[in-house]
């Protein structure tokens, strides 16, 4: 990951996490909001997702601080059926939300099966994968989705429509962490365009474009991102992405993406809802646990044997992150220097202490 | 759609079906199964899907003649949770099945709000999206899945190792068919190689592979294809894949993809079994329905007027087919001339008459 080259600091996730917490927790939030933004935002850079980790935070505190963010919300819960249910999310984090929309669908998925829990009124959520692999962890699989403003162009088209709108799916593992596919429907995150501007690299051919929505490697001229198959096939990267936009909006009562204003503009004081859906299912209904565990272990043991081209491995969803997060766990997380700079600041802002670090 | 040069026939949608319908029970499928088969294949070749279309019907009469298909299958039904039910297709036709799954899915989400429906002891049961379509065109939302045997290798990986492993996802649309996303995890559908045989012309660069796992665009050399998003983003095709599989596997009580027999081999005798994964929402329980279905006509109006680039106009899933299914209501369904020619073989076989067409 380019991160390393940018002159931050490693700490320990323990220190990170409490520091993030620290920090949200000045800026307004209350307790059960800065734990869940922090818990989120470091899962996500213990296994290197550092698109969607601890650099999001100083972006956050700039959402709290402006009012965007209800740092105090009272959480709804609706539950509309046996196996569906509805968390509204007072216009806080969406970090809390969805949090709670996995504990509640677990809840429901025990007695159903299989439970819906769709989420309204809510914001940025980070890594949409962290929520399906807290079901995982816990024995459920999940699946779990967010749609956003829009920084995607639909296929033939020239202007941004939908959000990244990721898709991720995580389910319970023999032996070790759950099998997690955390990806954007886009080409690349959207996110990836403002790391590779602090990290002046360019861009993967043919994955986003500019202004006029012409194809583009350099992330300064880069505006927005492609559907997932480019161009040849990126109808399938926006089918996906409609599919996620509607099971984010029809099915939550939002808008959908092309409606929400944008999210990094510069008036941070106007509330932006967005909608998330989320899926948890209980394998222990569909079969008895120990069969499905062991096809499960089978399915990856199998997948990790594949015979590969010369230089390259065959690997599960998620193995990248797994080797990035045993690394990490060893030598602590890297935080790149700008986004450290910021916590600095915010820290020196709120009076709080800078965690020790590595480097 | 190359098929119009074949030289082949065109015939009305009702006679077709009843031809296949005809054709299916005289090699020995029962009413229900023969009538699910010709629904099925139809339905696909009237939307212009012609890959899964009436194409397959001389394959399904090798496998029902052969004794791998069960023409008289005593489905099995169990509901194991609220949300969750189990179809057993006997070793019969994908097709009826897959129907069944459905119409249990809308039963149990009718009250629950969702339901996850697997099958097992199933086989080839052609377009997944079909079946989500028929749950959309009753009002529902539905996604469909099925695994198949190897024929996408891996990222980075040099053997086939999932099937094409579809995923499909329909919502019902005011005024107009059901959005419908049908896509293969994989960067084409296995079944295109196929018709690129057929009809002599080469594969798109960077989605097959040949038998030593290196890229060709010639369709006698391609022997498998590659995932999703290709030489670069492959990984995310492969973790859809890597889903869909777990889905139809794991929580079907069936092996994973790559322990399935090849499906286009040369012993027919053999059953080999596969697994289906159906989910089905019930979009009153989660919104009014008003509400629901202008937010999904909001978002398909939306899309459709987006800027383009010259030449080309930005679509909604399905949106090709439509337009295609439109233009086949007038001029009749196309069967190339290979099709043609082996239901014509199979109609003196079996002493059916052969319907009147168009050329």
């Amino acid at each position: 990951m380019a991160i390393e080259q940018l002159n931050g600091v490693r700490t320990a996730k323990a220190a990170l996490e409490e520091y993030v917490e620290a920090l949200l927790g000045a800026a307004g939030a209350d307790a059960p909001s800065a734990a869940a933004v922090a818990r989120s935002v470091v899962d996500a850079s213990s296994r290197g997702v550092d698109t969607h980790g601890v650099r999001l935070v100083p972006w956050y505190l700039q959402m709290i601080e402006g009012g965007r963010i209800n740092g105090r919300p009272v959480l709804g819960f609706e539950k509309k059926a046996a196996a569906v249910g509805h968390v509204d999310a007072d216009n806080g984090f969406g970090h809390l939300a969805s949090y709670r929309a996995i504990e509640e669908g677990i809840a429901l998925a025990k007695e159903a099966g299989v439970a819906a829990i769709t989420v309204g009124r809510s914001s940025h959520h980070g890594a949409s994968g962290v929520y399906a692999l807290a079901a995982a962890r816990q024995g459920f699989a999940a699946i779990s989705m967010t749609h956003a403003d829009p920084a995607v162009v639909p296929f033939g088209g020239k202007k941004p429509f939908f959000g990244t709108n990721p898709l991720a799916f995580a389910v319970p593992a023999p032996g070790e962490e759950p099998m997690l596919l955390d990806m954007a429907t886009s080409a690349i995150p959207y996110n990836r365009i403002f790391l590779r501007r602090a990290t002046g690299t360019p861009l993967p051919a043919e994955v986003a474009v500019d202004a006029e929505g012409h194809p583009t490697r350099d992330p300064h001229a880069a505006t927005a991102v492609r559907p997932l198959g480019g161009a040849d096939f990126g109808y399938k990267g926006a089918g996906l992405a409609s599919m996620v936009d509607i099971l984010c909006s029809a099915f939550t009562g939002m808008g959908h993406g092309a409606t929400i204003d944008p999210l990094a503009g510069s008036d941070y004081s106007k509330t932006i809802p967005i909608g998330h859906f989320f899926l948890v299912m209980n394998p222990s209904i569909f079969q008895a646990f120990a069969a499905f565990d062991a096809r499960v272990g089978a399915f990856l043991a199998d997948l990790r044997r594949q015979p590969a081209h010369p230089g390259q491995t065959v690997m599960a969803p998620g193995d990248v992150e797994k080797a990035e997060a045993a690394r990490r766990a060893e030598a602590g997380i890297p935080v790149d220097a700008v986004t450290w700079a910021a916590l600095e600041a915010a820290a020196g802002r709120y009076g709080k202490a800078v965690p020790q670090s590595w480097t």
